[in-house]
């Protein structure tokens, strides 16, 4: 196998500087098969560059699986004490060799790549034998990727970052050299599922699932190596626009039936296909409502499809009314997932997996975590991230993600001594944010959300800024003394920067309608979407509560259902999400909510000016490409972020009368 | 000659029914020439359908060039006495015989829809002779329609009404038979010319001028028998674009040559081709500001260029600022059209025509009479109107614009004694309202625009009403009894019902952006457009005063630079264009403003419910398939006046905390 190194694209977190203390050792790999090959072309092209090779015993770094025979001495130490586990990894140091023991091929290739991160700390002192396992089995990729550019939303929905690496202007690329040096980038950083299809599943892309399946299978074929499994979002119509069926009634045996056979044939295929994402009843998408079925009754004949070859279906709970009339207060989107959901818990199968993006509207800046999650004690879960930053500075602005993810996974929604959310999900899924640009992620910098999604879905308790060291040193290694002080300046805060200069208190939305991209308060204030902040002359903020709004808060056990019920015990960054409070209201910083808006607003566009002071001193310490693209890119993030402070505060201002304290120049 | 009678497509106003009175005489023709012609063939026509003939004398009708010889006696008895003039008739009834007397084929062409207009009543009680002569010598309607289908703005810009009836899929139809008939309606309500594609020029469309010149040609050919001229929207730098050129500097000698040569070859292969329309420096499109020349000099090397044949240029006004920073209250996008025209005016040549937008805005339901109108004493303006309802309803909604039409022609603005508008403009446009849709303009009640459009072109006194009735008698012809009570229902008032739930006094915008369709009250606020309201808890309204807002009410002469001065002695309809007031002003109604907007939206929304009602009970008194079209636009209408209705109040009631003095409810 040759590893992947496509021309004129950024290496990211993998540049052959990263490989040197892997490389310059003499490395020895036991065991058989895909992976471990893949881990023995990886070592020899390391060491191609950096004077190592592989060899026999003696060896200074022991890469093995435990089933290997013979098993070479230093592992052997290890086997049978520990158990690496399914997907894990032992790694220890002893009397000079360093050693990797794994059951699996997977433990083995995510325990190369532990070492990569390592570099030369892999190779000092003596290190007692340590256990690494993924907490999330599944760590997944979603990529909303057409094939055929979609007329609004083109190739990739919702994607900053250029076109799909997977798709271009109708069919598959037939260079797809790019998707295996993806592939290898996400093992680095421990993903091992990927969607390569949009779940709004065009007339196009439908196909995949049957004559375009060859496709499917070709990237499937460049993935695999890096342990990779490939999932297809397919339609829930598609026994009637695929298979010529009257109907998609999934209790109809004719649909049963279709969809066994159909699924076979995608096993035959792609022997490890991984499974369906399925987006029903959503958005205009179809699904089983349509049949007066249940949603359990529509992800049973998939997952019954899928369960003889050990395949899933990601089953999205993002199923709301988005027809809503603005002028009935009764709705609430925020509800909706938790209506439709919860009362099904205990009707799904087993292979069915319930997707849940992490807050109960999309993807705003700051939301509270989804009640669903915690609603479903016998349904598998997956939480969807978005790492394409829809509504998080479209990768125009620096907003590094992993503190937001930090928050969702360690929340406890019964409370300190209960379970947190990342003990309640089993899958962590990312909508990705990748696309054919040179840095794979438009912004530079967003690199670090995809690398930072995989280490957590790794590792929920992995500190956001310990992640972004070990992405500086893979990603700027060949710079002799990265400008690591900048890094974390511009990027450890980046979220709540962002947060401070877009909407308030966590009221969400006030993007401009359509493409999402820069502040439009009113935008969907009188719209059909479900999202409203209310905002009048005396006060704004949506009433959640069941005292007196729309009992969302009642979706929440308890602690949680109380502290969001009362206002004086509902964190201020969510004050808005459940309570429409007066301009005056104080808050626990003993701020009001109108200083509050005029101060976060100012501060969010100043910390952005002082991250481009900070990153003009910065150049000749990064590649001065990169060091260009993002210097631009920030000039577009302060004129973004200076739109935000002057028409978020001039609609305050303007509704309340309030004159900011500080006598800013509000317009 | 054949009369166009394209299958499938609504007669509009020229049915065979309204051609009973000619067609049941016995008519002689007389004169030569291609017009003459066509009269006679539609006579034949006509005479085919109801009974009667060509004929030589005795006639019951005789219609005559003066230069004919022999002139028939009852026509001699006229030539001489009277003098028709340029594009006029005589009329006149004597002894049992009608006549039409026309000094060139023009007039004798308007003279016969002019017969048919009137039906029986030409042939009743003797007539002494009365002369008709077009106010406008040019009656022109241009049509924003492109050649291949734009990726935003589809076939036809702010287009209606399907798609073109010149172009499909980025060329020429094949066939042109309604084109024909198209030139025969304009023909019969007086128009003369007709500009065939988009001001804004894209790149297919730029070659119509050059390589694709042989499908103006087509067109030219199939209006040519009703005496419509072909006019051609061309780029500014056609030279560099089609000539390869490396400037297109109007001072350049190679540019001045390029158009010059260009020019020719048109008028080899069209010679009565009407002349050029451009859009410069406006909205993206270049213009003379690249080269550093002005308006005039930019103009000016395209009217030398026309010079020779006698062509024209209209040269679009529309000039302003489109990237305005909506924090500088100093910019005032209305005061843009007369900053940059009124210095050049007698800096123009003399077929240089300046094409002036009715409203210094664009299009709102409801504007001043643009300054620049009378700004311009030493330059030949063409005042423009909109027939494509883009901001009126977008022909979902009955909006009959002949009021608002006739309110610009009459305006004075010297105050009752000086001259009014109509005497100003040498030349009226309208934007088209037609498509290829079988009712010509979508709604079917939206061809009364483009009927009153002609008539208003060719006599600005006559009264809309009047004119709605033409429009009656002959649309509905074939009905014994037409619904003209309830027509008049519907449509006399549909302009200012519109106004009513639209944005209120004058302020304009409101609209979602975009498709500028239905209501989004912020929806311009914070965007470069330069269209603000500058609404705030206290008040509305754009100050544009000398004393202390932007200085637009200086570019009026007296008194009406006073007058829109005045808080006092401004109009109720135009005080938030020109002043910004609180809530609680009290207009010159009694009311204030802020109980302005709540009355009128509820009567607004209400007016067409009670329109809904009306049209119901039509039903059997008009063509089924019509008037289920008008039925279902009419249902859209209601939900779309009252979501106008509900934002705007909403709007206003959250800003100002006012209540509703009625009580109504507001959300």
């Amino acid at each position: 196998m040759t590893i992947p190194e496509p021309n004129g694209v950024h290496a990211a977190w993998l540049p052959p500087e990263a490989f040197r203390a892997i490389g310059s050792r003499r490395t020895l790999v036991c065991g058989d098969g895909l992976l471990a090959d893949t881990v023995r072309a990886e070592v020899s092209w390391a060491c191609a560059r950096h004077g190592g090779g592989l060899t026999d015993e003696p060896a200074d770094l022991v890469l093995a699986l435990s089933t290997a025979r013979p098993l070479p001495a230093a592992a052997a130490r290890l086997a049978g004490r520990e158990e690496p586990g399914e997907q894990g990894f032992v790694l220890a140091r002893h009397d000079g060799v360093t050693v990797v023991l794994a059951d699996d091929p997977a433990g083995l290739l995510h325990g190369f790549f532990h070492l990569v991160r390592l570099g030369e700390a892999a190779f000092g002192a003596a290190r007692p034998a340590e256990t690494h396992r993924p907490a999330m089995r599944r760590r997944m990729v979603d990529h909303w990727d057409n094939v055929a550019v979609h007329p609004v939303m083109g190739q990739v929905e919702r994607g900053y970052a250029g076109g799909s690496i997977f798709w271009a202007d109708g069919a598959a690329r037939g260079d797809l050299t790019r998707v295996r040096a993806y592939g290898r980038l996400l093992a680095a950083c421990g993903v091992n599922a990927v969607a390569v299809n949009n779940v709004n599943v065009h007339a196009t892309e439908a196909h995949l699932l049957t004559d375009r399946l060859g496709d499917v299978a070709a990237i499937a074929g460049e993935l695999r190596p890096y342990g990779i499994r490939v999932h297809l979002s397919v339609g829930f119509t598609s026994p009637v626009v695929l298979g010529g069926l009257p109907t998609a009634d999934p209790l109809d045996e004719r649909v049963r039936e279709w969809w066994a056979a159909t699924t076979e044939r995608v096993y035959e295929t792609i022997p490890d296909f991984g499974g369906y994402v399925v987006k029903a009843d959503s958005e205009g998408q179809p699904g089983p409502f349509a049949y007066e079925r249940t949603h359990a009754e529509g992800a049973g004949v998939l997952a019954d499809a899928l369960a003889p070859f050990g395949g899933v279906v990601h089953w999205r709970a993002f199923v709301y009314n988005h027809r809503q009339d603005w002028r009935d207060r009764s709705t609430d989107r925020a509800r909706a997932a938790y209506d439709h959901f919860q009362p099904l818990d205990g009707h799904f199968r087993d292979n069915m997996i319930l997707q849940v993006k992490h807050g109960p509207i999309d993807f705003q800046p700051r939301e509270p975590v989804s009640p669903v999650i915690a609603a479903m004690p016998t349904t598998r879960l997956a939480v969807e991230f978005q790492a394409t930053q829809e509504y998080t500075g479209q990768q125009r602005h620096v907003c590094y993600l992993a503190p937001m993810w930090r928050e969702v996974l360690d929340f406890r929604p019964w409370g300190p001594d209960g379970r947190a959310v990342a003990d309640l999900a089993g899958d962590l899924v990312a909508v990705s944010n990748v696309g054919d640009d040179p840095y794979w992620t438009g912004h530079p910098l967003a690199q670090a959300n995809l690398y930072a999604f995989g280490r957590l879905a790794w590792d929920p308790r992995l500190d956001p800024a310990a992640i972004l060291d070990e992405w500086i040193d893979l990603t700027f290694a060949p710079a002799p003394e990265p400008p690591r002080g900048t890094l974390h300046a511009l990027m450890d805060g980046s979220w709540r920067t962002y947060e401070r200069y877009t909407a308030p208190l966590g009221v969400g939305f006030m993007v401009r309608p359509g493409h999402h991209y820069g502040p439009d308060v009113d935008g969907y204030e009188y719209t059909p979407w479900g999202t409203y902040h209310f905002a009048d002359r005396d006060g704004v903020g949506v009433d959640r509560t069941r005292a007196s709004g729309t009992g969302f808060t009642g979706q929440y056990p308890r602690p949680w259902s109380d502290v969001y019920e009362s206002v004086e015990r509902c964190p201020d960054e969510l004050l808005l999400f459940f309570h429409h409070v007066p301009y005056g209201h104080v808050l626990h910083s003993g701020s009001t909510v109108i200083q509050h808006i005029y101060d976060t607003h100012f501060a969010g566009a100043e910390e952005v000016a002082e991250s481009r002071r900070r990153w003009a001193e910065a150049a000749g310490r990064v590649n001065p490409a990169l060091h260009a693209r993002v210097r631009e890119l920030l000039d577009e993030q302060l004129r973004s972020a200076e739109e935000w402070r002057d028409q978020v505060n001039a609609y305050f201002f303007r509704k309340s009368g309030v004159p900011d304290a500080c006598g800013r120049r509000i317009f």
